[in-house]
């Protein structure tokens, strides 16, 4: 059983590629980086919990069912007092980028305590434990707790920076994840979050000595363009720097790219199979960029399609 | 110029009949009490300045275009930081009552201070300022100041009760009211409000004379279900209790129509014409009953020929 | 074969009782009185001609696609210059009317030459020749012509007044019409157009008399709303009055319902059944109410269904 | 835990009252006579398992998705072959009635064999089992390995007859359903079941003396129109005949109103309180037809309000 | 008069690029493989009765009135018993394929009784006859009837190999289609199909010479992406390989564009002008991309353009 | 103050890529030539005041709001007879051009008399006027008069060719822009127009000579595909030809890119810094190309962002 521990934003987008000042409608989506990477976790068949907290209004309820709905376990789905916390999306062309309208503001989640949840009982045995910096930024207390409670289960800890600079200050995030990366086994971290948080501008292998990580891994996209790209994945592993083949992608939604590459890389982790983790995780990602929302609702034969370059005829 | 001050949310409500939880869109519209009734002026032919404080984001900018769009003036609105306040609309069908969840604490509005408007320069000598318990609520200092300018300036004053619990308690709101009311020139109190905060449950008349105000209007429904109603207004002035005949109607969109009733009112009490106020008041909230949205999208046309009974059949 | 001459106008409504200026879209339906009861005919089994003139453009491509696919025979539609006529349709809700612009001018149809159509060919020796008064206000030398050929033909001829005042004034509609109705076998007059148009205040019978007219159906109303209806036909043949139980109507559509009527009227008129083509006209004005968009897509069961009280329950 | 066994039918209907041949999108629902009762008791807060077999397909996995995120335990529905049963549908108004096309035949359910499901395992002592006449009607035999089941685990049973005249003929359907009735511990029988398939036409007791069964519930309308009713029920328990205050309904989707009612009936039949039941099961009735789909979306408070008379009130 | 005959299919398909599994709604489009050819020759300028088998159903009314209203005659299509066969479409984005998920089986079409048609009534003398491997499989007795039939009528025939793995296996279309090829003027073979069903690898000529058929032809793409391509087409006559020079596609819509191809080689192949039969059917195929659905709606005027290479700015 | 005169258009639009034909939808958009530059120049921060005349119908009200809602000014717009000017438009993909079908002919813009508009009261001192050749052709009177306003009031004047055949023959045009060019300070000028109506083959500075113009821009694209294109600036300023530096730009909606153009060359242009003019035109011009509509809706510091090459990371 692996545990993802984060928050879900509801997700308010203009049809097309509307701005929001003109929009009549907004389209609905549910997402969040470690909910991202629980549903790719089982859509590559493992069992996953998502833990949360979620207000007790329509909108949870909305959060909760489309949790359950994608066979993500949700026992561990505390309600309560606090808003829904949303963003606003929009979808760019080039040369205009997409842009995010933050309001998770004093959301359930935020108001969470690092009491409410009993992580020793959450964290089963030789488990895995799945976390990024935006939980870190919102609950620090309640992630401390978690690692600890996976370190003493013997639970293996995977961490993806995702630094937001509108959550916490540049310091204040690499004050405190700098504490937590030392915990983890497998680290996901973008050239940029690295430089900026911790001045590293290297290579993989540097962060990797710094904080013990044993296991890294990222994400590289060459973007010519908002609506094509080229990505492939870079990993460090036992001292040795691997890299995967790119694959080309057409664009339909960029969100949640980066936490189904993780998803993909933790699935390959569990089996010790790094390098074919690498792959997974680029697979994952080139397939999240083609489907409408965060969420990755592929199969595991699209995946294993993708890694073996089955082409692009119509499947009848 | 009419001054009318207050907050704009955005409400988000599914298409149709959806629950929210069922929901994939949103279909979005902007309103507020004393907007609501500022359009409704304008419609009416008169000079209308908004004045409220809006997030510096695209949503500001969509509620500052909505206002502009609809000739009322923008030139006392403010920018400045927290969120846009929303609401989720669910609408109802008998026997399930329309339900509305509230996304408002922390808003741009919210943050207001009472230094940052210059009342005196905003409320024209001779004007009119109109302005609800809603507002009160959020910004009671500010409230407090307008009515001070207003005094100051000559203008008379309208005052909608419209109590929401969600904003404060009965107590709370009841001291607060209870002060501000006796410098209402024109009063709008529905009976379950003025039972709810001063606990006065029968005629007008006693509202009048407890807190010494001239013209208290208020509409009545006879819901007999939620697509089918039929309203009429009762008002007092200079001591008569006075009825409009009830118009039939069916409902488009339920919301503003409170706030369509106080703009016919006041376009009457501008003139000194009450009772042909209530009836103008009248119409315009059976307008608004048709009208999707918040927003009371009328000619004074219609309202005429709401007014003279002109029947149903098509206008070509 | 049934001949309908008449003029097909996009209509362009927004969706649900939206008003034109708060519109993002608009919905498309194809409608012309003579086509919706030609329409209704085959419908019922007939075959119809309709007759017109479309502008040589994707818009009156559009316009012919549809004629075609609803079986009406598209043989004697000529293509030619002018644009494609069109109105904006605003639903209302009680007490506010439905609303109809019209933007028509210098259409296609409107440019019909009288010489284009060569009439003696289109209408069949003792076939039908169906015709309104807004064509005539149109094109009045083409419907003189058709009338002409019609006679020659020993074809019978059913006329509908449907005096529209943004067309021509009533004096000149009262003038042309006058001299037109006398060549009729059959004419649907609403007491509002025949008491504008002739002055005529009373009984269907003094129109039958002054015009020596054989047959007259009207088709009544008793409008409690816009969203409910009860409406019943009141006939007038061999110098009897006959009238039909009223049936009880959903309103989804109200336009082209009139125009439904006809058809049914004109379908038991071919085969000398007055009494049961009044029923018929009001089934089939009943379901118009039913449907979306100007044209009646009906089945023969379900007119028959109504004709027989068939009850609501659903058909699995 | 109670267990309900049948099919769910992909849902597509027309937007609005559009009628399927001139439909260029359709909306999606789910529903199955047996898994909306499930949802209805979910939601008063009971545990229910539904069992059912449904393609291995995207469409299979939409099936299993809903109900999942509805709070259903899916644990016993298995895959397979066939295909996805679905329905069309025409949304009516008076006097065109409502109408269905099935297209069900040779679906995943249909494929079913009786000894696909271990019935044994998945009925628990003391528990509940509900089914309906549909299921009797595609899948006899499992049906009656269900019952036996039941039986053996002491395990009450429901049975809705819900006969459907496309799946077999009535006197397949008497002499089949006959044979099951006598095990049911509370049957739902409408008074046009009871007469087709039984030839009663009087009072349910004379049901309840023939077929040897304890309660029997039905719901009754008066539908003066397709947008709005009057339901209440009639029962029979304990040699005694009951019936419920009529609820005022404005129909948004008369789809599942009967199954909703019979989770009302059966949540409070399992605490053994009949007279409530019907309460409940009305109000369950009531709050169906105001929600879009077949699946019951409602809270247990709001059910609570509408058996309380509650009233039209927005909430806030 | 060509003749194409073949079955319609209703072809459900959630909007943008979402899977089915999360639809809402579907885009509801016609489409068949000979029809689409029909259609495509209809903009050319033929006359062609497209031969069918429609359910008596809302649905086969649908397909039927979308066939009329495009011009293709439908006086040889029968009403009968059986479902609407359908189509589910996954449109995707690299690296993620579009997939079809047919639910086909039982259709209308596919109870057609060889006896129901009377060929020799339906082909007329020196005309043409399109089918494709997809009607062989579905009624190969009926196929047999029609060839025989235009062989009778000194008609041409043309056969596209469309091999469809679900309908029926590689070794039973081998044996059909190859019975029936050498009866064929113009043949339609993917390299692919050719390779598959006769294990043949090579250059078209070697299929020509084994069955004996004097024009062929195939149209390639290189698919760099699924939102761009570049088609070009080759084919053999008279013992010489032609090319065409490829054109660059931007895809709207890829469903339906070999049968665009179809009709452009047909449409020059009756004037027996190959070579240009092959440009114009790379054209109406390259526009085909660019339409959405799977029928082609362009004007005789448009191809030209293509053919002319005439640009893409704006038409006004 | 900047003063733009001309005619906004209704935009009917098809959704997606779907051919007007086999539209069920329109979306609506409100365009114009000199509109479009208005509101581009109110994005960057310039005062401007839209001359117009609109139709006294909910339609004219539409524009007034929409221009409104911008910050255009409106109080120089008069309302009047004659219909709603629109326009339908078919987007399109390669090799199908996109395409524009204009219904603009007797618009109440088109009956707009020359003595309506009080140019000296409407052109402030030393401010400037811009207006296109569309204006030109439909009202040539009142341009002459605006023009002669300007240049009495020292106001610069910019001029947009803009040559639409439609509106009137190559040698008109010649002739009325011939004249009307001498007064200008700023033309833009398309090759293929400057080629047209006068013959002018090469460089922009025969043109300047030619007509004694100090300053002119185009905007050049090379039009891969209608889906990615790249534009860059060229000018003639001060006897030196400028160029900018290409943007590549991904397309969703290419309709007002030139009169974005215009925006950003007559802000620079302003304040005497053609260089630089010229690169906030082709970032405007790029960025319009990236949003749904006619009309510009960025913010000054996406323009600034696109100038100073941003790059394409999704703004949170």
């Amino acid at each position: 059983m692996i545990v993802a521990f984060g928050e879900a934003l509801l997700r308010l987008c203009p049809p097309g590629h509307q701005r929001v000042e003109q929009a009549t409608t907004f389209e609905i989506e549910i997402g969040g980086a470690e909910l991202n990477t629980a549903v790719g976790l089982v859509r590559l068949g493992r069992e996953v919990s998502w833990v949360s907290r979620v207000p007790d209004s329509p909108l949870g309820q909305m959060v909760r069912q489309r949790v359950r709905s994608l066979g993500v376990d949700d026992s561990h789905i505390i309600n309560g007092s606090g808003r829904q916390g949303l963003y606003y999306l929009e979808q760019g062309a080039a040369p205009r980028a997409s842009s995010i309208i933050y309001d998770r503001a004093d959301s359930a989640m935020a108001r969470l305590k690092s009491t409410e949840l009993d992580w020793p009982k959450i964290i089963p045995p030789h488990g895995w434990l799945h976390v990024t910096g935006i939980t870190a930024a919102i609950c620090p207390d309640s992630v401390r707790a978690a690692i600890a409670a996976a370190k003493a289960a013997d639970a293996r800890i995977s961490f993806d920076l995702n630094y937001r600079s509108k959550l916490w200050s540049v310091e204040e995030a690499g004050r405190v994840l700098g504490e937590m990366i030392p915990f983890c086994d497998l680290l996901f971290a973008s050239e940029n979050d690295a430089k900026l948080l911790f001045g590293i501008q290297g290579s993989l292998s540097e962060i990797a000595e710094r904080f013990q990580v044993k296991s890294i891994a990222t994400m590289r996209r060459e973007s010519q363009s908002l609506w094509r790209d080229r990505i492939h994945a870079t990993g460090w592993h036992d001292g040795k720097t691997i890299q995967t083949e790119p694959i080309e992608v057409e664009v339909v939604d960029r969100i949640g790219t980066g936490d189904a590459f993780a998803a993909g890389v933790i699935h390959g982790a569990i089996d010790d199979e790094f390098e074919r983790s690498l792959q997974t995780g680029t697979a994952m990602a080139a397939l999240a960029h083609t489907i409408p929302g965060d969420l990755l609702l592929v199969t595991k034969d699209e995946v294993d399609a993708v890694m073996k370059g089955a082409g692009l005829r119509i499947r009848r």
